[in-house]
């Protein structure tokens, strides 16, 4: 297999690349014609590789790519799942090379060189692997399982569709395992296995203060202004020590044992090249918490944007009517996204003075997430890393919401394995995504070996 | 003079409406052509009026119009001062018609009709009214001080070159008093004067965090997130009760007497009326203080705008590289603008917090103001509008600032009387601006009142 992996590795890079340039934005419904051509990409792509019954399915939103190859019923079956759409690229401007025109520069952690553009990581990137992986093993006939194939296009906003499509294809999905490639390693020499997932709630926010934009002069200090108090309200949603102050929110937290948490802070991690990455002085987070126990183990709560009143060039003396904001809690298990939503909306308009008026209004949400170490699809990853990289990989927590995984254990019954190859330096939703040439033939080269061993295991 | 004014009025209103066409928006370049060209529509008007030495003067920035008509050397000599740049009239899409297409539309307040446009009232309406008023004076042989225009163009952006103007131009500005009109009364049956005006320290602050945008998954609870720490910054600078919690910021205050608390009070001023017109359930301001109080005798703190993140359509999960606020306070006497400004950026970079970076830029800022309301000047603007409304007015202190104010007692030692006709629910710096018809026509009748009192009283 690896000689044919070299033979094609020019091929494998070129359509990566065709793929790339496709700008298919799901948040963005300008985008909406070219979401829909990176489906039928990837149809052709996965029927030349030799996928049966590939169908682009119509959901309610953009469909969801299927595809499969039944070579003996009695084999296990596993379930690919990625996706095609990719973030917004907006700043523009902040990109040094253009988001949809892949370029491969060479970096200092890439020293082989990294395919610069949005979604090179994610997922594209990722999820071609697995379509690459396909051809490879069979042309080399190779192929050790059954394989279906989910590949959806509304990941980045939510999958709003996703579950009506499992539910209504719970027999064409019928799998024993579901493999993700969608997260990180810890470095290209420290394999690592994200066996943690954090869930996701998410908000908008809107303070209301007088019915239309006043004078600050003729108003200001009588009438509240809607962006102090929503500053207000934030600033309060955590206490001096980090700590989420609404109400409950931590009642369903599983807190780690000791030696959970000797685990969790033995995988390598240094902070100095963490702060120097970033370019900042110092981390900040809840106390009594390391930085992987931080995203990896305990909740948190981000604003994701923050608006209200003249943002334009210059000057203006305006007590705003309104002020808005984007927040984002992301949970850990056994938080329930639901719950949470719940708690946060009720304790918000809780806070809000007699002299505003708040409105909350629910995002797409997800659960958390856990695989146990100890599972056979755990351990047939474990070893193909071990093969390829040399390396027994580490079970890590990933800060990042994948939601839809909780939702493939509620529907179809099976358990996901996120065996991603990405790195957490590849600018995942922020300019100047990329993502390594020896991070995409490795995970091509790494996926047959987990059907191999995950075949042995059954 | 009244006959004068009736015969005229529908050419009085079209002339205004003609200024009013012409988008004069200083804060934005893109105007820049209309700017100019409303500096030579008032030098037509001053020169049709029958003003002398009318020139468009330059500066730096836009030019200020000047015009004088000396009667007699021996006479005192009012100096008009006006402005006619405009706010921008941001967000378009909330005026109910467009703001540089007049109309007259019937209100409550307004029963008589108002004159619906960005700068009706702030300030070419209350401009123009001297400019008429000076025809009228001419045409009827009834100008009883000598008079001496100077109408800027850059008041809504700071009046950066004004300064310059006044102090080259010393001789040319000598006066006795500075006649002003950009500011309101009570109510169109209760009249008033400005005796105070609030001064101005205005900045930019930006908080910069990690390097890049962020992963709020990946990141998100490890490394101090510039929207939050920026709200926990905003939050702090205002105590439980409102009060301003930067050091030494009240030093200066001249804090009221009694009676002086008193006086202000029994100002005619309707709670349940001005909390229902803003549509809002409850004011909210520094503890201890009524409303008329928290805008004309103590400093305030507003942020009038704020914005980091991502703040598009849909949702985006981003920990923003950074997030910046405009921020401005309102000075009463005796704090002083560049003081303030300094004590404001110390005390802002000493909050934030070892995970951020922070950077503090002042914007155009004004000293506060007071006219003792025993000045022949104030007396004389006193009967001026007891003759024309049928009461004597009552003095108040205003919200706003008008810097330059200041600036003329301190270059050419000649103190202003802000003798305005405007009403606070005109929404000045707002959608739907708006200038009542009898308030244009009723500044007519008083100015010459006031040149005829003033004169009197010399």
């Amino acid at each position: 297999m690896k000689a044919y992996i070299e033979a094609n590795k020019e091929r494998f890079l070129s359509e990566l690349f065709d793929l790339l340039r496709i700008p298919s934005v799901s948040a963005d419904s300008k985008f909406k014609g070219d979401v829909l051509r990176t489906a039928e990409f990837i149809k052709e792509k996965l029927v030349a590789a030799g996928a049966d019954k590939v169908e682009v399915c119509e959901t309610a939103g953009y469909p969801i790519v299927y595809g499969e190859k039944i070579i003996d019923p009695t084999l296990p079956t596993v379930l690919v799942y990625g996706h095609y759409d990719v973030q917004p690229a907006d700043p523009y401007e902040l990109w040094d090379s253009p988001p949809f025109e892949p370029v491969i520069k060479k970096t200092e952690i890439h020293p082989d060189g990294a395919i610069f553009a949005r979604g090179s990581c994610d997922d594209k990137g990722q999820m071609y692997m697995h379509v690459k992986a396909f051809e490879t093993m069979m042309a080399t006939n190779s192929l050790s399982c059954n394989v279906k194939f989910m590949i959806e296009g509304e990941e980045e906003v939510g999958s709003a569709n996703l579950g009506t499509f499992v539910k209504e294809n719970k027999e064409r999905l019928k799998s024993d395992v579901i493999l993700i490639s969608d997260t990180s390693i810890i470095a290209n020499d420290v394999p690592s296995i994200d066996v943690g997932l954090r869930g996701l709630s998410y908000l908008e926010v809107e303070v209301v203060g007088p019915n239309r934009d006043l004078h600050s002069g003729v108003y200001g200090g009588a009438v509240a202004n809607p962006i102090n108090v929503l500053a207000q309200m934030i600033a309060s949603l955590h206490d001096e020590n980090g700590h989420i102050t609404i109400p409950n929110f931590y009642d369903d937290v599983v807190v780690l044992s000791e030696q959970e948490r000797n685990d969790l802070n033995a995988a390598p991690f240094d902070l100095e090249a963490y702060k120097k990455d970033l370019n900042i002085n110092d981390v900040r987070g809840e106390a009594g918490y390391s930085t992987l126990e931080r995203t990896g183990s305990r909740p948190t709560l981000d604003c994701n944007g923050i608006w209200g009143g003249y943002i334009g060039e210059g000057s203006k003396t305006v007590l705003p009517s309104k002020a808005n904001a984007k927040i984002s809690m992301r949970l850990v298990p056994n938080q329930q996204t639901d719950k949470i939503t719940a708690l946060f909306t009720k304790h918000f308009e809780s806070i809000a003075p007699k002299s505003v008026k708040v409105k909350v209004t629910p995002h797409h949400g997800g659960e958390p997430y856990l695989m146990p170490p100890t599972s056979s699809a755990y351990l047939a990853a474990s070893a193909a890393m071990e093969e390829s990289f040399g390396k027994k990989p580490i079970p890590t927590r990933g800060g990042g919401s994948i939601p839809i995984v909780a939702l493939f254990e509620r529907e179809l019954g099976v358990k996901s394995i996120l065996m991603g190859f990405g790195l957490d330096s590849d600018a995942l939703h922020s300019p100047n995504e990329h993502y390594g040439l020896f991070n995409y033939y490795k995970g091509i080269e790494t996926i047959p070996l987990f059907f191999k061993h995950f075949a042995a295991s059954k």
